[in-house]
C-alpha cells in the first residue's frame, strides 16, 4: 500500500518544480490551512500521541525523551502560531540578488529560488516534522521527513493533515512525504540524483554516520563542541558567570561548553572562584597538570579534550597566551561556538578572525548560538560546514538562485569577432520575468 | 623531498587561518609581488613551457591541446593582468552582511569570511594554474592545486615562482601546495577533514568521478546538456540564428547547446530553414519520428537525449508544447544552461520558472553562459550543483562567513528565566571587531 522511497522522490521532484513556480498566495494558503486542520483535527493528534507515549513508555523510555514525544495543546499552539508567523514573513522565492546589463537589450538576473527536494531525519519530536515542513512549503521545496519510531504514529497523523490540507489549498500532490524505517533512510542516503540536501537533526554518531555515508549534501553538525576562553584582561566575575552559563545553563545541547580554556595569567585568580561556582553546580572538573596546581580536580587526558559530554563534566587548560588558545579550539573544536571572555579589544579581534568556527562570540554565552536569539526567525538547523550556510541557518539555507537572461536575438559570434562589445552596467532593478 | 599530500594539506589548513586574519593590504602586495616575478622570469617559464609542448608533441597530443599547453607571453600578460585586476577589486573579506542588537548590549553581526583550503583539479592549461591560485590568494583561501601532467614543468616553474614571490611579500608558507600525481588526487579525495571544497576542472567523466569518490564537497559540472527550446510564439529568424550559434560557435565547450526542442505549431516552418543552415556548417541532424517528416535527419534514438555531443552534431525533438519541453529538459537535461525563444513573455516566465537549471535564458545564445559574460569578474568554475553556487561563479563561491557576537557579560538563564528580553533591532552598521 505504501508508497516506495523512490516513488515518494519521483513525485517530490515533480511538485518541487511546481512549488518552485507558485505563486506566494498558493504557499501561504496552504500554510494557513494547515495551521486550521491541525487545530480542527487536534483530538485525533492526541489520540495517537498518547497511543506513542503509552508504548514508549512501556518500552521504557527515558523522562526527557517522552517530555520530547509529548504533542499536547502547548506544543499546537507553538506550531501554528509558527506556521501564521511564516505567513505574514515575505516571500523568500522570486528575490532579485543581482542585475546586470550586458549589451543594450541583453540583461542577467540572479533571482532566489527553492533548492528542490530536502531531507529531514529528525529525532523523537513531533513539533518538528511541522516545523521543517512548513519551512520546506514557505520557501517551495518539497521535503522528504524520518521521524523518530517512538512518535510514528503522532507522525502519521501530522502528515497525513498537512498533506490533505495543504494540497485541497493547492500545494502539489506528493511535495511531502513521508519515510518510516531505517531501511527507507539507507535508501535516502543513495538517491544524490532525487534528494538535493539532507538536514539531520539527531545524535552525533547519527548526523556523523549520514555524513559519512552519503554523497548528498548535508547541512548539519555533528559534534558541539564548545570552548570558553578566559584571556588575561578578563573580568573573572564575568568569566565565572559567562562560563557557568555556557556549561550549565542545559547540558544536553550542541551550544553547551565543553572546554575552559584559561591564560596562564588569570588562571591563579581565576580557577579557585569558578572551580567553587562548578562544585557548586555539581560539575566534574578535569583538568591539565597546570590546572591541577591550582584547584583540585580530576586530571584531564587528550580524550577529553575531544568528547562532547553533554553532561555535567567539564575540561579545564591553562594556555600560555592567546595563540595556544585559538590553536587548541582549530585543533579539537568542531567548528561551533567558541568564545573569548576578555576586556581587550585587541584580544577579541584576533580570537574572531583566527578563530575557524561557525559562531565567535565575545563577552557572552555559548548558549546564545541559536536562531531564535539571533534574530533568524525560524531554524532550520545548526552547521558546521564550510560551504552553503553555517551557524544557525534560518529559511535562507533552504534557497539557492538561478540566473536568467533575457535578450533580442544576441549570438555570442557577434561579441567574439568584435562586431559587438559588452558595457555590463549593474542595473537597480528587479527581474521582470 | 617532495612533501606528502597529507603534510601539504596540514601546512595549507595553518596558513588558511592566518589568511583569514590578513588585512587586505598583505593580499595585495602578495599578488602584485607575483605579478612582477611572473614577468621578471618568463624566461623560465617558458623554457619549461617549451620542454612540456616538446614532449607532448612526441607523445602525439592533439593540436587544440597543444594550443591549451602553451604558456608564450600573450598568456603571460593575460594572467598579469588578471592580477592587477583582482588587486584593484574590493575586499571580499570583512564584509558585514547581518547586524542585529539582540538586546542592550548585546549584538551579532555576520561577516564574510575565506571557505578554508581549496582543492582545485585542473587540466592541460597552465594559465588556470595562475588565475585560480590568485583567486584564491585575494579571498584568503589555501590552495591545494593539481594540474595535468602534460604541462608539469610549466606547472612547477609557475607554482615556484607564485610561492616565493607571495610568501617574500608575506602572505603565509604553505598557503598554496602542488600535487603532481594522479595518486596524489585520489589520496585528496579522502581528505574530508583537511579539504573544505575541491573545485575539478575537466573532462565529464573526471568530474563525476570525483564527485562519486569523494565526501568533499565539489563545485562544478560534469554534463552539459544544454537545450534551445523554439516556442510557437519564435520568429525563426531568430530561432534559427540563436540555436546555430549555440550549436556551433564552439562545439567543445559546456554551454553549447546539444538537443534542440522544437513547438509541433511551429515546427512546418522553422525546422526546413533550421535544417539548411545546419547542414551549411556541416552538423549532422538526429532527429525524432516527428521531426523526420519534417526534414531529413538521422533518429534520434534515447541515448541522444542523454548525449553531451561537444562536436557538429545536435539532436531535436519536436514537443507537443511548452510543458512538454520543460520535462524534457528537466528529465535529460545537466542543469547548466536552457534557452527560450518566443516572443510571448508569459511562456518566458513559466519556462523561467519551471526549467529547474542553474542558467535560464530567453532569447540569447546558451554560450552566453561564462562569468566574464555575467559581468561577475574571474571566474571560479561553473556549478550545477544545488546548494552553495550555481551557474558561472565568482570569488564570492569561495567565501562563506562566520557569526561574531558581542556583548558584556551576558548569560541565556537571564533571558530563559524572563530577567530579560529580547528587543531584537536590525542595525545598520559594519562590525567593528
Amino acid at each position: 500500500m505504501d508508497k516506495t522511497v523512490k516513488q515518494q522522490a519521483q513525485e517530490a521532484r515533480a511538485a518541487a518544480i511546481e512549488l518552485a513556480a507558485s505563486p506566494r498566495q498558493t504557499r501561504d494558503a496552504a500554510l494557513r490551512a494547515v495551521a486550521r486542520a491541525l487545530t480542527e483535527r487536534r483530538e485525533e493528534i492526541f489520540a495517537a500521541n498518547a497511543k506513542d507515549l503509552e508504548r514508549s513508555r512501556e518500552e521504557g523510555l527515558s523522562q526527557p525523551l517522552l517530555k520530547r514525544l509529548r504533542f499536547d495543546q502547548g506544543k499546537l499552539n507553538t506550531v501554528t502560531e509558527g506556521i501564521l508567523q511564516l505567513c505574514a514573513m515575505a516571500d523568500p522565492l522570486g528575490v532579485t540578488q543581482y542585475a546586470m546589463e550586458m549589451d543594450e537589450g541583453l540583461k542577467v538576473y540572479r533571482v532566489s529560488c527553492p533548492i528542490g527536494v530536502i531531507g529531514i531525519i529528525f529525532e523523537s519530536r513531533p513539533d518538528a516534522l511541522v516545523q521543517i515542513s512548513m519551512l520546506c512549503l514557505k520557501s517551495g521545496n518539497a521535503v522528504l521527513l524520518k521521524g523518530g519510531r517512538e512518535a510514528m504514529l503522532t507522525n502519521r497523523a501530522l502528515y497525513d493533515i498537512i498533506c490533505q490540507a495543504s494540497q485541497a489549498a493547492g500545494a502539489p500532490q506528493g511535495w511531502a512525504g513521508l519515510l518510516t524505517t531505517r531501511e527507507d533512510v539507507g535508501e535516502m542516503l543513495t538517491m544524490d540524483d532525487d534528494i538535493d540536501l539532507i538536514i539531520p537533526r539527531g545524535s552525533n554518531a547519527f548526523v556523523k554516520y549520514i555524513m559519512d555515508h552519503s554523497h548528498i549534501p548535508v547541512l548539519g553538525h555533528a559534534d558541539g563542541i564548545c570552548h570558553v576562553y578566559v584571556d588575561r584582561a578578563a573580568h573573572t566575575d564575568m568569566a565565572v558567570k559567562i562560563a557557568l552559563d555556557s556549561k550549565t545553563q542545559y547540558v544536553a545541547v550542541c551550544n553547551a561548553a565543553e572546554t575552559l580554556l584559561v591564560h596562564r595569567d588569570i588562571a591563579r585568580e581565576f580557577l579557585p572562584a569558578m572551580a567553587a561556582a562548578f562544585a557548586a553546580r555539581g560539575v566534574e572538573m578535569r583538568g591539565c597538570p597546570r590546572t591541577q596546581e591550582i584547584i583540585d580536580c580530576l586530571p584531564a587526558t587528550q580524550q577529553d579534550w575531544e568528547t562532547e559530554y553533554l553532561d555535567y563534566v567539564i575540561s579545564i587548560r591553562v594556555v600560555d597566551d592567546l595563540t595556544q588558545a585559538m590553536e587548541h579550539i582549530n585543533t579539537y573544536g568542531s567548528g561551533h561556538t567558541d568564545c573569548i571572555v576578555s576586556a581587550d579589544d585587541e584580544a577579541i579581534r584576533t580570537f574572531f578572525a583566527g578563530v575557524d568556527s561557525a559562531d565567535v562570540f565575545a563577552n557572552c554565552s555559548t548558549r546564545f548560538a541559536d536562531g531564535y536569539c539571533f534574530g533568524l526567525g525560524a531554524e532550520v538547523g545548526i552547521g558546521t560546514g564550510k560551504i552553503h550556510a553555517r551557524g544557525p541557518v534560518g529559511l535562507e539555507g533552504l534557497l539557492i538562485y538561478k540566473y536568467k537572461m533575457v535578450g533580442n536575438g544576441q549570438t555570442l559570434e557577434d561579441y567574439a569577432a568584435g562586431r559587438r562589445h559588452f558595457h555590463h552596467r549593474a542595473l537597480q532593478e528587479d527581474c521582470p520575468l
